[in-house]
Protein backbone atom coordinates (compact mmCIF):
# COMPACT_ATOMS: atom_id res chain seq x y z
CA UNK A 1 0.00 0.00 0.00
CA UNK A 2 1.20 3.41 -0.61
CA UNK A 3 1.37 5.41 1.96
CA UNK A 4 -0.22 8.90 2.08
CA UNK A 5 0.83 12.04 3.56
CA UNK A 6 -0.32 13.63 7.04
CA UNK A 7 -2.14 10.31 8.02
CA UNK A 8 -4.47 11.10 11.11
CA UNK A 9 -3.96 9.27 14.27
CA UNK A 10 -6.86 7.50 13.64
CA UNK A 11 -5.32 6.25 10.04
CA UNK A 12 -2.49 5.38 11.75
CA UNK A 13 -4.11 3.35 14.25
CA UNK A 14 -5.69 1.55 11.52
CA UNK A 15 -2.87 0.50 9.81
CA UNK A 16 -0.59 -0.39 13.08
CA UNK A 17 -4.22 -2.67 13.75
CA UNK A 18 -2.61 -4.18 10.25
CA UNK A 19 0.61 -4.58 11.15
CA UNK A 20 -0.10 -6.06 14.50
CA UNK A 21 -2.65 -8.55 12.10
CA UNK A 22 0.55 -9.60 9.70
CA UNK A 23 3.30 -9.90 11.92
CA UNK A 24 1.40 -12.19 14.25
CA UNK A 25 0.23 -14.43 10.83
CA UNK A 26 -3.45 -13.95 12.24
CA UNK A 27 -5.93 -15.72 10.20
CA UNK A 28 -9.78 -14.83 9.10
CA UNK A 29 -12.11 -15.66 12.09
CA UNK A 30 -9.25 -15.24 14.78
CA UNK A 31 -10.16 -12.55 17.76
CA UNK A 32 -8.07 -9.82 17.76
CA UNK A 33 -6.97 -8.85 21.70
CA UNK A 34 -9.19 -7.04 23.65
CA UNK A 35 -10.23 -2.82 23.60
CA UNK A 36 -8.01 -2.63 27.00
CA UNK A 37 -4.95 -4.54 25.51
CA UNK A 38 -5.21 -2.70 22.55
CA UNK A 39 -5.18 0.75 23.60
CA UNK A 40 -2.65 0.26 25.88
CA UNK A 41 -0.41 -1.46 22.96
CA UNK A 42 -0.99 1.10 20.76
CA UNK A 43 -1.14 4.47 23.08
CA UNK A 44 -4.45 5.77 21.81
CA UNK A 45 -7.45 6.32 23.41
CA UNK A 46 -10.74 4.18 23.49
CA UNK A 47 -12.42 7.10 21.12
CA UNK A 48 -9.17 6.50 18.80
CA UNK A 49 -9.07 3.26 18.76
CA UNK A 50 -12.81 2.73 17.83
CA UNK A 51 -13.11 4.84 15.50
CA UNK A 52 -9.91 2.51 13.62
CA UNK A 53 -11.81 -0.36 14.16
CA UNK A 54 -14.83 1.49 12.62
CA UNK A 55 -12.49 2.45 9.20
CA UNK A 56 -11.16 -1.31 9.27
CA UNK A 57 -14.73 -2.56 9.39
CA UNK A 58 -15.88 -0.63 6.89
CA UNK A 59 -12.78 -2.25 4.61
CA UNK A 60 -13.70 -5.52 5.41
CA UNK A 61 -10.94 -6.26 7.75
CA UNK A 62 -12.04 -6.46 10.79
CA UNK A 63 -15.46 -7.87 12.17
CA UNK A 64 -16.76 -7.04 15.16
CA UNK A 65 -19.21 -8.99 16.67
CA UNK A 66 -21.25 -7.41 19.90
CA UNK A 67 -20.81 -9.10 22.92
CA UNK A 68 -17.99 -11.53 21.54
CA UNK A 69 -15.12 -9.31 20.42
CA UNK A 70 -13.27 -8.13 17.03
CA UNK A 71 -12.12 -10.17 14.61
CA UNK A 72 -10.52 -10.57 11.56
CA UNK A 73 -12.97 -10.92 8.79
CA UNK A 74 -13.31 -13.34 6.40
CA UNK A 75 -13.76 -11.26 3.63
CA UNK A 76 -9.97 -10.71 3.73
CA UNK A 77 -10.08 -6.71 3.12
CA UNK A 78 -11.51 -7.37 -0.34
CA UNK A 79 -14.75 -4.78 -0.76
CA UNK A 80 -18.08 -5.56 -1.62
CA UNK A 81 -18.15 -3.83 -4.58
CA UNK A 82 -14.33 -3.57 -5.59
CA UNK A 83 -15.06 -2.23 -9.51
CA UNK A 84 -17.68 0.64 -8.39
CA UNK A 85 -20.29 -1.50 -10.33
CA UNK A 86 -22.77 0.26 -8.02
CA UNK A 87 -22.79 3.24 -10.33
CA UNK A 88 -23.34 1.30 -13.45
CA UNK A 89 -26.58 -0.25 -14.73
CA UNK A 90 -25.90 -4.29 -15.12
CA UNK A 91 -27.59 -4.24 -18.48
CA UNK A 92 -26.52 -7.16 -20.86
CA UNK A 93 -23.57 -5.14 -22.52
CA UNK A 94 -22.13 -5.24 -18.87
CA UNK A 95 -22.06 -9.11 -18.31
CA UNK A 96 -21.00 -9.69 -21.64
CA UNK A 97 -18.18 -7.37 -21.44
CA UNK A 98 -17.74 -9.07 -17.30
CA UNK A 99 -17.73 -12.49 -19.63
CA UNK A 100 -15.36 -11.66 -21.53
CA UNK A 101 -13.15 -10.80 -19.36
CA UNK A 102 -13.10 -14.17 -17.38
CA UNK A 103 -12.69 -15.52 -21.20
CA UNK A 104 -9.40 -13.32 -21.17
CA UNK A 105 -8.27 -14.53 -17.59
CA UNK A 106 -9.70 -18.04 -17.06
CA UNK A 107 -8.15 -20.12 -19.42
CA UNK A 108 -4.43 -18.47 -18.45
CA UNK A 109 -5.35 -19.19 -14.92
CA UNK A 110 -6.58 -23.00 -15.71
CA UNK A 111 -3.23 -23.31 -17.30
CA UNK A 112 -1.13 -21.77 -14.69
CA UNK A 113 -3.41 -23.82 -12.10
CA UNK A 114 -2.19 -27.04 -13.92
CA UNK A 115 1.48 -25.95 -13.29
CA UNK A 116 1.27 -24.94 -9.85
CA UNK A 117 -1.41 -26.53 -8.12
CA UNK A 118 -0.15 -28.27 -4.71
CA UNK A 119 -2.00 -32.19 -3.46
CA UNK A 120 -4.26 -30.67 -1.18
CA UNK A 121 -5.28 -27.88 -3.31
CA UNK A 122 -6.53 -30.67 -6.41
CA UNK A 123 -8.40 -32.87 -3.29
CA UNK A 124 -10.15 -29.83 -2.44
CA UNK A 125 -11.29 -29.23 -6.11
CA UNK A 126 -12.44 -32.78 -6.78
CA UNK A 127 -14.16 -32.12 -3.15
CA UNK A 128 -16.39 -28.99 -4.99
CA UNK A 129 -16.93 -31.07 -8.28
CA UNK A 130 -18.78 -33.30 -5.61
CA UNK A 131 -20.49 -31.12 -3.56
CA UNK A 132 -21.74 -29.09 -6.86
CA UNK A 133 -22.84 -32.44 -8.21
CA UNK A 134 -24.66 -33.35 -4.84
CA UNK A 135 -26.66 -29.69 -4.98
CA UNK A 136 -27.57 -30.04 -8.49
CA UNK A 137 -29.04 -34.27 -8.16
CA UNK A 138 -30.77 -32.46 -5.19
CA UNK A 139 -32.13 -29.88 -6.97
CA UNK A 140 -30.73 -27.23 -4.73
CA UNK A 141 -29.27 -23.74 -5.78
CA UNK A 142 -25.53 -24.45 -7.01
CA UNK A 143 -24.11 -20.77 -7.55
CA UNK A 144 -22.14 -20.42 -4.91
CA UNK A 145 -20.47 -23.74 -5.13
CA UNK A 146 -20.05 -22.62 -8.73
CA UNK A 147 -18.23 -19.81 -8.29
CA UNK A 148 -16.07 -21.50 -5.51
CA UNK A 149 -14.80 -23.98 -7.99
CA UNK A 150 -13.77 -21.23 -10.16
CA UNK A 151 -12.26 -19.30 -7.16
CA UNK A 152 -10.31 -23.06 -5.94
CA UNK A 153 -8.64 -22.94 -9.33
CA UNK A 154 -7.31 -19.39 -9.20
CA UNK A 155 -6.17 -20.36 -5.93
CA UNK A 156 -4.54 -23.83 -7.80
CA UNK A 157 -2.62 -21.10 -10.23
CA UNK A 158 -0.32 -19.69 -6.91
CA UNK A 159 -0.50 -16.16 -7.98
CA UNK A 160 -1.42 -14.37 -5.22
CA UNK A 161 -3.44 -11.51 -7.29
CA UNK A 162 -5.07 -13.46 -9.64
CA UNK A 163 -6.88 -15.43 -5.98
CA UNK A 164 -8.17 -11.79 -4.67
CA UNK A 165 -9.12 -11.09 -8.20
CA UNK A 166 -11.06 -14.07 -8.70
CA UNK A 167 -13.78 -12.88 -5.89
CA UNK A 168 -14.33 -9.83 -8.57
CA UNK A 169 -14.88 -12.40 -11.03
CA UNK A 170 -16.98 -14.54 -9.90
CA UNK A 171 -19.87 -12.26 -8.24
CA UNK A 172 -20.77 -12.24 -12.30
CA UNK A 173 -21.44 -16.01 -11.60
CA UNK A 174 -24.38 -15.34 -9.74
CA UNK A 175 -25.95 -13.02 -12.68
CA UNK A 176 -24.69 -15.74 -15.36
CA UNK A 177 -26.24 -18.44 -14.06
CA UNK A 178 -29.65 -16.61 -13.97
CA UNK A 179 -29.25 -16.90 -17.46
CA UNK A 180 -28.57 -20.39 -17.25
CA UNK A 181 -31.47 -23.17 -18.22
CA UNK A 182 -31.88 -26.79 -16.87
CA UNK A 183 -29.72 -28.82 -19.74
CA UNK A 184 -26.48 -26.29 -18.83
CA UNK A 185 -26.80 -27.94 -15.53
CA UNK A 186 -25.52 -31.25 -16.50
CA UNK A 187 -22.92 -29.86 -18.81
CA UNK A 188 -21.48 -27.75 -16.16
CA UNK A 189 -20.78 -30.81 -13.60
CA UNK A 190 -19.00 -32.33 -16.52
CA UNK A 191 -17.07 -29.41 -17.98
CA UNK A 192 -16.08 -28.68 -14.00
CA UNK A 193 -14.61 -32.41 -13.65
CA UNK A 194 -13.12 -32.01 -16.74
CA UNK A 195 -10.75 -28.91 -15.53
CA UNK A 196 -10.47 -30.87 -12.10
CA UNK A 197 -8.91 -33.50 -14.04
CA UNK A 198 -6.74 -31.94 -16.54
CA UNK A 199 -5.29 -29.75 -13.69
CA UNK A 200 -4.71 -32.96 -11.69
CA UNK A 201 -3.10 -34.39 -14.23
CA UNK A 202 -0.91 -31.56 -14.83
CA UNK A 203 -1.96 -31.03 -18.05
CA UNK A 204 -1.44 -27.10 -18.67
CA UNK A 205 -2.93 -27.14 -22.28
CA UNK A 206 -5.78 -29.52 -21.46
CA UNK A 207 -6.96 -27.45 -18.28
CA UNK A 208 -6.75 -24.56 -20.36
CA UNK A 209 -8.83 -25.73 -23.33
CA UNK A 210 -11.16 -27.20 -20.92
CA UNK A 211 -11.64 -23.93 -19.58
CA UNK A 212 -11.81 -22.40 -22.96
CA UNK A 213 -15.09 -24.89 -23.61
CA UNK A 214 -16.70 -24.05 -20.34
CA UNK A 215 -16.80 -20.55 -20.53
CA UNK A 216 -18.23 -21.01 -24.02
CA UNK A 217 -20.85 -22.95 -22.68
CA UNK A 218 -21.82 -20.38 -20.09
CA UNK A 219 -21.53 -17.78 -22.78
CA UNK A 220 -23.84 -19.46 -25.07
CA UNK A 221 -26.26 -19.85 -22.10
CA UNK A 222 -25.98 -16.06 -21.40
CA UNK A 223 -26.25 -15.36 -25.45
CA UNK A 224 -29.08 -17.68 -27.03
CA UNK B 1 -25.25 -5.38 -7.38
CA UNK B 2 -27.47 -8.05 -6.17
CA UNK B 3 -29.72 -6.75 -3.26
CA UNK B 4 -29.26 -8.14 0.67
CA UNK B 5 -32.09 -9.03 2.40
CA UNK B 6 -33.32 -6.93 5.22
CA UNK B 7 -31.58 -3.32 4.08
CA UNK B 8 -31.77 -0.57 7.00
CA UNK B 9 -33.14 2.05 6.52
CA UNK B 10 -29.81 4.06 6.31
CA UNK B 11 -28.86 1.47 2.78
CA UNK B 12 -31.50 2.01 1.31
CA UNK B 13 -31.41 5.53 1.65
CA UNK B 14 -28.02 5.06 0.13
CA UNK B 15 -29.15 2.74 -2.70
CA UNK B 16 -31.78 5.57 -3.44
CA UNK B 17 -28.75 8.41 -3.75
CA UNK B 18 -27.25 5.93 -6.39
CA UNK B 19 -30.27 5.25 -8.30
CA UNK B 20 -30.55 9.17 -8.12
CA UNK B 21 -27.46 9.79 -9.16
CA UNK B 22 -28.01 6.71 -12.05
CA UNK B 23 -30.80 8.43 -13.37
CA UNK B 24 -29.85 11.89 -13.52
CA UNK B 25 -26.71 10.40 -15.36
CA UNK B 26 -24.48 12.71 -12.52
CA UNK B 27 -20.84 12.88 -13.52
CA UNK B 28 -17.63 12.95 -11.31
CA UNK B 29 -17.58 16.70 -9.29
CA UNK B 30 -20.97 17.16 -9.96
CA UNK B 31 -23.12 18.59 -6.57
CA UNK B 32 -25.76 17.06 -5.16
CA UNK B 33 -28.95 18.14 -3.80
CA UNK B 34 -28.69 20.25 -0.37
CA UNK B 35 -29.18 18.48 2.83
CA UNK B 36 -32.66 19.63 3.15
CA UNK B 37 -33.72 19.20 -0.35
CA UNK B 38 -32.46 15.19 -0.19
CA UNK B 39 -34.46 15.09 3.31
CA UNK B 40 -37.59 16.01 1.96
CA UNK B 41 -37.39 13.65 -0.88
CA UNK B 42 -35.98 10.83 0.08
CA UNK B 43 -38.57 11.06 3.49
CA UNK B 44 -35.99 10.20 5.43
CA UNK B 45 -34.42 13.02 8.39
CA UNK B 46 -31.26 14.06 8.90
CA UNK B 47 -29.25 11.76 10.68
CA UNK B 48 -30.14 9.00 8.78
CA UNK B 49 -28.94 11.13 5.59
CA UNK B 50 -26.27 12.00 6.95
CA UNK B 51 -25.12 8.42 7.89
CA UNK B 52 -26.38 7.14 4.08
CA UNK B 53 -23.48 10.13 3.06
CA UNK B 54 -21.03 8.63 5.09
CA UNK B 55 -21.27 5.18 4.34
CA UNK B 56 -21.26 6.40 -0.08
CA UNK B 57 -18.19 8.46 1.15
CA UNK B 58 -16.76 5.53 2.94
CA UNK B 59 -17.03 3.88 -0.32
CA UNK B 60 -15.29 6.46 -2.94
CA UNK B 61 -19.17 7.55 -4.50
CA UNK B 62 -19.32 10.90 -2.35
CA UNK B 63 -17.15 13.35 -1.56
CA UNK B 64 -17.89 15.93 1.29
CA UNK B 65 -16.70 18.97 0.85
CA UNK B 66 -17.01 20.98 4.07
CA UNK B 67 -19.20 24.49 3.43
CA UNK B 68 -19.36 23.52 -0.71
CA UNK B 69 -21.39 20.32 -0.41
CA UNK B 70 -21.91 16.81 -1.34
CA UNK B 71 -20.32 15.77 -4.78
CA UNK B 72 -20.18 12.43 -7.16
CA UNK B 73 -16.81 11.34 -6.16
CA UNK B 74 -14.14 11.41 -8.95
CA UNK B 75 -13.33 8.11 -7.64
CA UNK B 76 -16.65 6.44 -9.45
CA UNK B 77 -16.94 4.19 -6.30
CA UNK B 78 -13.96 2.22 -6.87
CA UNK B 79 -12.10 1.46 -3.52
CA UNK B 80 -8.81 2.41 -2.06
CA UNK B 81 -7.25 -1.12 -1.58
CA UNK B 82 -9.89 -3.50 -4.45
CA UNK B 83 -7.83 -6.69 -3.72
CA UNK B 84 -7.72 -6.24 -0.09
CA UNK B 85 -4.09 -5.97 -0.59
CA UNK B 86 -3.68 -4.38 2.88
CA UNK B 87 -3.33 -7.61 4.25
CA UNK B 88 -0.68 -8.88 2.25
CA UNK B 89 2.99 -8.28 2.32
CA UNK B 90 4.13 -6.86 -0.56
CA UNK B 91 7.54 -8.57 -1.49
CA UNK B 92 8.92 -8.88 -4.86
CA UNK B 93 6.80 -12.67 -5.71
CA UNK B 94 3.29 -9.92 -5.51
CA UNK B 95 5.22 -7.71 -7.81
CA UNK B 96 5.75 -10.53 -10.06
CA UNK B 97 2.51 -11.83 -9.81
CA UNK B 98 0.72 -8.61 -10.80
CA UNK B 99 2.97 -8.03 -13.92
CA UNK B 100 2.02 -11.89 -14.40
CA UNK B 101 -1.83 -10.51 -14.41
CA UNK B 102 -0.64 -7.70 -16.77
CA UNK B 103 0.58 -10.30 -19.39
CA UNK B 104 -1.97 -12.31 -19.38
CA UNK B 105 -4.99 -9.19 -19.46
CA UNK B 106 -3.00 -6.38 -21.39
CA UNK B 107 -1.89 -7.58 -24.64
CA UNK B 108 -5.18 -9.13 -25.09
CA UNK B 109 -6.72 -5.46 -24.19
CA UNK B 110 -4.21 -3.80 -26.90
CA UNK B 111 -5.49 -5.73 -29.31
CA UNK B 112 -9.56 -4.72 -28.22
CA UNK B 113 -8.48 -1.43 -27.93
CA UNK B 114 -7.18 -1.77 -31.66
CA UNK B 115 -10.81 -3.09 -32.85
CA UNK B 116 -13.06 -0.59 -30.69
CA UNK B 117 -10.95 2.71 -30.05
CA UNK B 118 -13.10 5.73 -31.13
CA UNK B 119 -11.28 8.88 -32.55
CA UNK B 120 -11.26 11.00 -29.60
CA UNK B 121 -10.03 8.10 -27.61
CA UNK B 122 -7.17 7.81 -30.07
CA UNK B 123 -6.22 11.26 -29.71
CA UNK B 124 -6.37 11.29 -26.05
CA UNK B 125 -3.73 8.05 -26.62
CA UNK B 126 -1.26 10.65 -28.29
CA UNK B 127 -1.76 13.09 -25.90
CA UNK B 128 -0.54 10.79 -22.84
CA UNK B 129 2.27 9.97 -25.11
CA UNK B 130 2.83 13.70 -25.88
CA UNK B 131 2.59 14.42 -21.95
CA UNK B 132 4.99 11.78 -20.34
CA UNK B 133 7.31 12.93 -23.18
CA UNK B 134 7.69 16.29 -21.59
CA UNK B 135 7.66 15.12 -18.11
CA UNK B 136 10.56 12.65 -18.67
CA UNK B 137 12.48 15.26 -21.00
CA UNK B 138 11.89 17.74 -17.81
CA UNK B 139 13.48 14.96 -15.45
CA UNK B 140 9.85 15.08 -13.74
CA UNK B 141 7.60 11.94 -12.55
CA UNK B 142 6.10 10.25 -14.83
CA UNK B 143 4.65 7.05 -12.73
CA UNK B 144 0.63 9.07 -12.81
CA UNK B 145 1.16 9.44 -16.94
CA UNK B 146 1.93 6.31 -17.63
CA UNK B 147 -0.50 4.65 -15.18
CA UNK B 148 -3.16 6.61 -16.98
CA UNK B 149 -1.71 5.51 -20.79
CA UNK B 150 -2.41 2.10 -19.68
CA UNK B 151 -5.69 2.99 -18.35
CA UNK B 152 -6.63 5.43 -21.76
CA UNK B 153 -6.05 1.33 -23.42
CA UNK B 154 -8.37 0.07 -21.12
CA UNK B 155 -10.76 2.41 -22.28
CA UNK B 156 -10.55 1.67 -25.76
CA UNK B 157 -11.22 -1.51 -25.54
CA UNK B 158 -15.11 -0.67 -25.09
CA UNK B 159 -15.13 -3.05 -22.69
CA UNK B 160 -17.09 -1.12 -19.57
CA UNK B 161 -15.13 -3.95 -17.01
CA UNK B 162 -11.89 -3.69 -18.52
CA UNK B 163 -12.13 0.18 -17.18
CA UNK B 164 -13.04 -0.47 -14.25
CA UNK B 165 -10.59 -3.30 -13.44
CA UNK B 166 -7.67 -1.70 -14.77
CA UNK B 167 -6.83 0.96 -12.17
CA UNK B 168 -6.56 -2.11 -9.75
CA UNK B 169 -3.68 -3.28 -12.08
CA UNK B 170 -2.27 0.63 -12.55
CA UNK B 171 -2.02 0.49 -9.02
CA UNK B 172 0.96 -1.50 -9.19
CA UNK B 173 2.99 0.04 -11.76
CA UNK B 174 3.86 3.03 -8.98
CA UNK B 175 5.99 -0.32 -7.81
CA UNK B 176 7.13 -1.19 -10.85
CA UNK B 177 8.39 1.90 -11.95
CA UNK B 178 10.37 2.25 -8.85
CA UNK B 179 12.86 -0.37 -9.90
CA UNK B 180 12.74 0.91 -13.40
CA UNK B 181 16.17 2.30 -14.17
CA UNK B 182 17.06 5.59 -16.36
CA UNK B 183 17.55 3.86 -19.60
CA UNK B 184 14.05 2.48 -19.55
CA UNK B 185 12.36 5.70 -19.50
CA UNK B 186 13.16 6.22 -23.60
CA UNK B 187 11.78 3.11 -23.88
CA UNK B 188 8.76 3.22 -22.48
CA UNK B 189 8.27 6.13 -24.80
CA UNK B 190 9.36 4.42 -27.55
CA UNK B 191 6.65 1.55 -26.38
CA UNK B 192 3.74 3.83 -25.47
CA UNK B 193 3.72 5.53 -29.00
CA UNK B 194 4.53 2.28 -30.97
CA UNK B 195 1.15 0.60 -29.10
CA UNK B 196 -0.94 4.02 -29.86
CA UNK B 197 0.10 4.18 -33.46
CA UNK B 198 -0.93 0.36 -33.87
CA UNK B 199 -4.50 1.43 -32.41
CA UNK B 200 -4.76 4.55 -34.37
CA UNK B 201 -4.07 1.99 -37.45
CA UNK B 202 -6.69 -0.79 -36.40
CA UNK B 203 -3.45 -3.23 -36.15
CA UNK B 204 -5.16 -5.38 -33.50
CA UNK B 205 -2.13 -7.89 -33.49
CA UNK B 206 0.32 -5.25 -33.89
CA UNK B 207 -1.02 -3.61 -30.68
CA UNK B 208 -1.59 -7.14 -28.82
CA UNK B 209 2.03 -7.59 -29.52
CA UNK B 210 3.51 -4.01 -28.98
CA UNK B 211 2.17 -4.41 -25.72
CA UNK B 212 3.62 -7.92 -25.05
CA UNK B 213 7.00 -6.43 -25.80
CA UNK B 214 6.61 -3.47 -23.49
CA UNK B 215 5.35 -5.71 -20.75
CA UNK B 216 8.08 -7.53 -21.33
CA UNK B 217 10.43 -4.27 -20.94
CA UNK B 218 8.80 -3.88 -17.81
CA UNK B 219 9.40 -7.31 -16.31
CA UNK B 220 13.23 -7.36 -17.14
CA UNK B 221 13.17 -3.77 -15.42
CA UNK B 222 11.79 -5.56 -12.10
CA UNK B 223 13.58 -8.78 -12.36
CA UNK B 224 17.21 -7.73 -13.47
Amino acid sequence: MEKKKERTLVEKTADRIIEYIKDNNMQPGERLPSEHVLTDMLGVGRGTLREAIKTLMSHNILDVRQGAGTFVSYKNGIPEDPLGLALENSDEKLLLDMLEVRMILEPEIAELAAMNATTPQIDELFRQCRQMEDLITENKSYIKVDALFHQKVAECSGNRIIGKMMPIITSSIQLNVGGTRDQFKKKTIEEHRIIAEAIANRDPRGAKYAMIAHLNTTRSGVTY
